[in-house]
């Protein structure tokens, strides 16, 4: 018996809609009859939260519940500090994978850079263990996670099983529909966010408050091979993503340049 | 005369420091000379802020100052609020290039992720325009940014007449010298923060706040090749930086995997 539990999966999971969210509630659920996890996730909604770390203000930090393979803290941090704060105070062992989601609403194209979630996979990755986003194409609070079930545990055992190179994690988007056609492995699709800013009436000042709103536009809404179109056409977008951001056709066309003619 | 004037580069600034930092005061000093320039920058500091974006709340912005080929705006928003208020609400005409910085401290090696001054010139890059991030190895708010100053004009100089592929930036680091060998241009070095949690007392209850503090561990100090290295042997370091993180040999490797053995 004591094998067998040692022999389960430890996860450490978070999130950037909060402990408390239906996202995280259905990962919990899924994962939880094959594998024991540890939660560290924000307080409250901390979506938007991109990498952030909280640099100068201190981390609060409650546990909420402990039972047997399930321990859940919230804390007043980001995604990354939680993820942070998990590694550094509160695993048992070592994690065998992160795993961070699921997150309300897409973060496939470039809202990953935005995305709170793709922080906390990224922190996982940053600090040398294998790491998962998982999110739905839904923002809304009562989106239907039900289609993306059956799916969960087996991402997360693959993920365990391939294992991940260094510096990578996996950022994997399900599309809001009733059933998937299959996983689809594609890069980031360049899209870009116009008419961002929304003039915002305040009682006493007119316009001094600006919302971000707009919408994200497909710039090659023609390219198979990207997360994008495979979430279009009802596909599980898997892209695999990159902690070592170099460019290195621009680095090798950079030193030509450089040493051709240099700066000063 | 009028000719002229409109020939002057149009820059975008912005930093994570601050619109009254003195790494920001330094490139207006700098700049200014030769380039017309729009300053959106926070109202304070927002160090760590990585890409983080308002999701959630509304963000007040007012006009500092305005004068000929200068004018400012502090904001309360993050790094990249900033940039996408610029762009949609504050430019004259499209800017010749986004510009972010001088931080007061290392954004080199894993750093860049967690970076608000890296966030500001990522959404200038994601934003279509060619952007560069500035940060000097030395937090200090009383930082030496004289060694610096012969270089900024001619990288930003060199940035809009080389101009850049899309959704690529150049990350630039000075190292805390009191003169550089030269430029160099190097990879994103592999490294890791450790020790990074610190227990903070509450006047009232002992332990429930964390502070994040540690230090950034380097992974291959030999490698001459990287932004570190660079750093360490007193020369300034360029990071060729993409907005396409997709890891293109992962992918590949994983579109193998998944068509042999399909998930479900």
């Amino acid at each position: 018996m004591e094998q067998n539990t040692k022999k389960r999966p430890y996860l450490l999971l978070s999130n950037d809609d909060g402990y408390d969210a239906r996202g995280l509630q259905t990962l919990i659920e899924c994962l939880r009859p094959a594998c024991d996890l540890l939660v560290v996730a924000p307080d409250g909604p901390r979506s938007g939260f991109s990498a952030s770390i909280s640099s100068r203000m201190p981390i609060a930090s409650r546990l909420v519940s402990k039972e047997p393979g399930l321990t859940i803290y919230a804390t007043s941090g980001t995604p990354v500090d939680c993820v942070k704060l998990g590694l550094n105070r509160y695993v048992e062992r070592t994690p065998d994978l992160v795993v961070s989601g699921i997150n309300h609403g897409d973060n496939a194209s470039v809202n990953a850079h935005y995305s709170g979630t793709m922080g906390a996979a990224g922190e996982g990755a940053l600090q040398g263990l294998p790491a998962v986003a998982f999110s739905l194409c839904d923002t809304r609070p009562d989106a239907d996670f039900e289609p993306l079930k059956p799916y969960l545990l087996p991402f997360v055992l693959r993920a365990i099983e391939m294992g991940m190179p260094p510096f990578t994690c996996w950022n994997i988007n399900f599309p809001k529909a009733p059933s998937f056609k299959g996983v689809r492995i594609g890069r980031m699709a360049k899209s870009r966010w116009v008419e961002e800013i929304e003039d915002c009436d305040h009682p006493r000042y007119k316009n001094a408050y600006y919302w971000l709103a707009g919408y994200c536009e497909e710039m090659e809404p023609e390219a198979d091979d990207t997360d994008r179109w495979a979430l279009y056409h009802d596909y599980i977008a898997l892209t695999p993503t990159a902690l070592d951001n170099t460019d290195y056709a621009l680095l090798r066309s950079l030193q030509s340049d450089f040493t051709k003619k240099p700066l000063l």
